[in-house]
C-alpha cells in the first residue's frame, strides 16, 4: 500500500492507494468518528461494492451502526433534488453532528456526498473511496465538493477535506473502458501543468495502462495524487495555483453544459478541451508546434476525444464561458501553456482574438 | 458610532453600530470586495430600505455595480427552493468569485444569504445589514448560516463569516412590535447564560426597550453582540461552548417545527423554549426558584410567550427534539441553567425522567 499525505495543517489527511483495501477493516474504522456512517453510493457501484464496505466498517464487533443511500448514476443527477435525498436519509436516519459520511463512487458520487457532509448540520465528517480513474486521480483529492446548476457546472459548492480517501485499484477491474479513458485524461493533465517526467512516461506506458496493468495503473494513480496534494497543500482555495488543474477544463465545462450533462463523460470533455487550450497556447506563440501533436498522440491513443462535439458552436462556448467561475471583473482566465513541456499559466492576459479564432478552429459559428 | 470587533484570526470582522449608518458609504464601500454586489433581501424590507443600500454603495461614482434579489417574507420560505432563487439571480447577473452577496432583512434573510455566499462558486464575500432586533443581536454575528429541512430547523448550511456586519438601529423605526418583543427574547438570553449584570439592566430598563429608547435599544445591542462575539471567537464552530448560545432553543426549535415555520416568531418559541429549560433546571436542583420566576416576569413584561402552543403534545416535542443538531450519539444535550444567575452549562448528563417531567408540566400527553 502507497500512502500520499495532503498536508493541510489541522485538515491533513492520508490518501491509501492499493490492492484489496477493501478487505481493510481498520483502514476505514480508524477513521471513522462516532457511531453512525451514512454511505452514499449509487444504483452501478452500490450492488458492486456497498456489502463489502459496510463489512469492513462492522468487521470485529465495531460499535459502527451503517445506513445508506442509492442515488441515480450519472452527471446529470448532480443536482439539487438528488442532493436532497441524501438529507432527507440523513435525518430520517438520525444522523448526529458526530456520524461520518462516506462517498462510495466516482466523482459525481464524491462531489454530491462532499457538500452534503460539508452542509449537513453545517459540516459532519466524510471519508472518500473513489471507484473509478477519474475520481481516484483528481476528484476525491483536494477537497472540491458540489453540484450542478442547470446553467453552469459545479456552480454550488464548498471547499470541504475528508478524513481520508481509500483508493482500492482493485475497483477499476469493473470500470468500463470509456470511463478508464476518461480518467486518462486528468492524468495526462498532470504531465501538461507541472510534471514532464510523467507526461513521457505516459507516452511511454499508455498501452499498460489502457490494458490495466496493475502496476502501470497504481503508479499513474500515485503519481497524480502526489502532483494534485502538492498543488492543493500550496493553495487550498484556489486563489490561483491550483486553477492549473482545469487546464482543458473551461473548454470542458461548456461541453458538458453544452450539450447536457451526461452526453458526454467528464474527462473526455476535458480531453477535447486539453487540445483547444493547447491549440490556443500554440496560437498565442507561448509553446512549439509539437507539443499540441504529442498530446493529440496520446489522446488518440487512448481513444478519448480531440475535439469538441459538432453541436457546441462558437457563439454556445461563449455564452456558457461567460458564466465560468474563473470569470472575474468581467475577465474570463484560462488555463494556458506557456513555454516546455510542463509550465503552464493561469491567466486573463490573452489576446480576446486568439480565443475567438480557436474556437472558430474546431468549432461551427 | 460603536465598533464590536469579532475576533476569528483571519477571518476577524466589525459590527458597526449607531444611528444613519445606511447615510455612510465608506462603511459598505470599504468593505465590497470587486465590482459587482449582490442584495438579497425581500418583500418587507426592500421597499423601505434597497434604495438607501444602493445609493450607498454606488456614491461617489464608486465602481460597484449591483443587482438585487427580493424574496418572499418569512421563516418558512427558508428553503432549499427559495435558496435557488438566490442562485438562479446570481448566476443570471454573472456574479462571479470577486462579488458580495449582501444580506439586508432580518434572520431568514441572513441566514439564507450567508448560506447562498458559502456555497456559491464555493464562496463569495459577504456583507450583513441585520434589520429586526433579531437579527442585530444575535443571527447575524458569528457566521452560522443555513435553511430549514421540511424535518428540522437549521439542519442544512455552513459556517461562513461575513466582511462586516453593519447595525443601522434606525431601521427598528420601522419593525412591528411582535418582532421587537421576539428580539428581546434572545437580549434576556445573553443575561442568563453569561452576563448577570445585563439581565439586572434588562429588568430595570425593560419599558425603555419597548418604548424603543434609543440609548437604552443600542446599549442592548452592543452588550449582546459583544457576549456573542465573546463566545464565538472562543468556540467558532460550536464544540461546547457556543452551543450555550442556544438556551432554550431545542425547545424553541421544537416548537417551529410542530406548528409549522412562521406560525410563531423565532423569539416567541425561544422565550417559550426558555421558560420550559428553566422549569427543567429547577427541577434538577440546579437553580434556585427565584430564576424562573424572574424570566417568567421579565418575558410578561415584553409581552412574549412563557409557554408552548396547545398543540404541542408531549410525543410531538419528543419526535422533533430526536433529530436536533444537538443530538450526538443518541443523546440529546441540552443548554441548562445551573448555579446562580450568569450560568448554565451544556450537558447530555441529566436524568431523563425530568425532562419528560418539565414536557408533561407544559404540555398536553
Amino acid at each position: 500500500m502507497e500512502v500520499v499525505d495532503v498536508d493541510l495543517g489541522d485538515r491533513s489527511y492520508p490518501i491509501y492507494i492499493g490492492s484489496s483495501l477493501l478487505d481493510r477493516p481498520d483502514l476505514l474504522q480508524s477513521h471513522v468518528k462516532g457511531r453512525r456512517v451514512l454511505v452514499v453510493t449509487n444504483t452501478t457501484v452500490g450492488p458492486l461494492y456497498l456489502d463489502r464496505v459496510v463489512a469492513a466498517l462492522t468487521h470485529g464487533g465495531s460499535n459502527i451502526s451503517v445506513e445508506s443511500v442509492i442515488l441515480p448514476d450519472g452527471e446529470k443527477y448532480k443536482e439539487m433534488g438528488t442532493l436532497m435525498k441524501v438529507f432527507d436519509k440523513a435525518i430520517e436516519t438520525r444522523m448526529d453532528r458526530r456520524c461520518t459520511f462516506i462517498a462510495l463512487g466516482g466523482g459525481v458520487i464524491g462531489d454530491m456526498c462532499g457538500f452534503a457532509a460539508a452542509s449537513f448540520l453545517r459540516g459532519v465528517n466524510f471519508i472518500q473511496i473513489p471507484t473509478t480513474l477519474m475520481s481516484q486521480v483528481d476528484s476525491s483529492v483536494g477537497g472540491k465538493t458540489g453540484i450542478n446548476h442547470p446553467l453552469g457546472k459545479n456552480l454550488i459548492g464548498a471547499f470541504f477535506q475528508p478524513q481520508c480517501v481509500l483508493v482500492d485499484t482493485d475497483t477499476l477491474s469493473t470500470l468500463p473502458d470509456r470511463e478508464l479513458a476518461s480518467g486518462i485524461a486528468e492524468v495526462i493533465k498532470y504531465g501538461l501543468i507541472r510534471d514532464a517526467a510523467f507526461f513521457e512516461w505516459q507516452e511511454k506506458n499508455m498501452q499498460a495502462l489502457l490494458t490495466r496493468d496493475p502496476s502501470a495503473l497504481a503508479y499513474a494513480i500515485k503519481r497524480s495524487c502526489e502532483n494534485k496534494a502538492e498543488v492543493v497543500s500550496l493553495d487550498e482555495k484556489e486563489s490561483g495555483l491550483r486553477a492549473t488543474l482545469n487546464l482543458g477544463h473551461t473548454f470542458g465545462h461548456a461541453i458538458e453544459n453544452g450539450i447536457g450533462y451526461g452526453g458526454w463523460l467528464h474527462g473526455e470533455a476535458v480531453a477535447a478541451g486539453t487540445v483547444m487550450a493547447a491549440d490556443m497556447s500554440y496560437r498565442l506563440g507561448w509553446i512549439d508546434d509539437t507539443l499540441p501533436k504529442r498530446i493529440v498522440k496520446l489522446l488518440k491513443q487512448a481513444k478519448i476525444p480531440i475535439a469538441p462535439p459538432e453541436e457546441m458552436t462558437v457563439d454556445k462556448f461563449k455564452s456558457i464561458m461567460a458564466v465560468d467561475k474563473k470569470v472575474a471583473d468581467g475577465l474570463l482566465r484560462l488555463i494556458l501553456l506557456k513555454g516546455p513541456l510542463g509550465n503552464c499559466v493561469f491567466t486573463g492576459d490573452y489576446d480576446r482574438k486568439t480565443l475567438d479564432d480557436t474556437l472558430r478552429a474546431f468549432c461551427h459559428s
